[in-house]
């Protein structure tokens, strides 16, 4: 473990024991505030849920309001590894994109409470909102501004260009994977309709590529 | 008033007054759960604001789950009629994405707490939202299909487009307009920095563009 993680998180646990429990008690936390919302939420049933005593969840965290921080910084760092291992040895921009739209896809369609979880955020400890969409909005601004500067895409404003790249994949993951579905169909997608995906990958595409009379002039 | 109106909301005042009061109290419950939260909210802090006595709330609206979703409703309204007013008369699909836009970004910046209000109803009011995000994305698909159809966009899922532009204005305007402004800035901005606006509407310009390949095969 880092020095610079022990910062951030002094009631870190440094033995693998210490963080199996840890991790099973945030698993309880996803399932608990997923299911019933950060105020419904306590830590007895967390607790109850992780098969673990009160005076053990005490060592790992402070309080409701921690475990819930704890829990968006949590999801936040998991996407962002699933996101980067998807799209690593990609050739180009375009193929980025695709990679990392559909391991966002898959990572929200099997982590569904997540979403309202990371929402709620945004009243309930804003400081954690935030940095969960900053820390994946500089990643994306980065690798943007790169493609920019060789050329690959289009010369925009990289952070409207990473905030547009988000929305998308937010509100297709809200309608396809989040939302109850419609009409007669009873289960939860796996993952999205081809033709939803299709559609946005051909939308992003040209919405980022180069015009060929900008591209020569 | 239409027989249709009273069947969906038996409590609706018919005379002027009568409708003068429900707003004011409308606008007071805005400021109210957008200032606190659906939780923290009370019904005594609402009529307080309004200046009418409780018995008089009561008139209105039965609790304070149906003021929330009565104002859940009343935001979609206002937003899609500002949209309609903005849009009336364009000449072209993308000048219909340009101007709506454009009001949106208005709208938000002009009710800003309203944002969190509607996020707050996915828990609180699911099926208020699910309405409102459900009516805004009707009008779209009809309009783009009829862009569709005219061939003078891309040929896509139209309800897959629908949902991308509705993202791009939502994380758009909560980067911009709704989060706490960062670094020095100290006031809330009252409209886009320009090269934000110019660079979503180039990127959706493009993104819906007929390919000329396309468009002559």
């Amino acid at each position: 473990m880092s020095k610079g993680n022990e910062t951030e998180n002094p009631l870190m646990p440094v033995t693998a024991r210490g963080e199996a429990t840890r991790r099973k008690i945030l698993d309880a936390a996803e399932e608990v505030f997923g299911e019933l919302g950060y105020y419904e939420a306590s830590i007895s049933e967390i607790t109850r849920r992780a098969g673990v005593a009160q005076g053990t969840y005490y060592i790992y965290f402070h309080s409701k309001r921690t475990i819930f921080e704890e829990l968006v910084r949590d999801i936040g760092e998991r996407l962002r590894a699933d996101m980067r291992t998807a799209i690593a040895g990609a050739s180009n921009r375009i193929e980025i994109e695709r990679r990392g739209f559909q391991a966002f896809f898959q990572f929200v369609a099997s982590h569904r409470r997540i979403y309202s979880i990371v929402q709620e955020a945004e009243r309930v400890a804003p400081e954690a909102f935030y940095a969960y969409y900053h820390k994946i909005s500089q990643g994306y601004i980065r690798g943007l501004q790169e493609a920019m500067d060789e050329g690959s895409i289009r010369n925009l404003d990289p952070e409207a260009i990473a905030y547009t790249l988000m929305g998308i994949g937010h509100f297709i993951a809200l309608r396809w994977l989040i939302w109850p579905p419609e009409g007669g169909q009873v289960e939860y997608r796996s993952e999205l309709p081809e033709s939803v995906f299709d559609s946005i990958m051909e939308f992003i595409t040209n919405g980022l590529a180069v015009n060929l009379h900008e591209h020569n002039r």
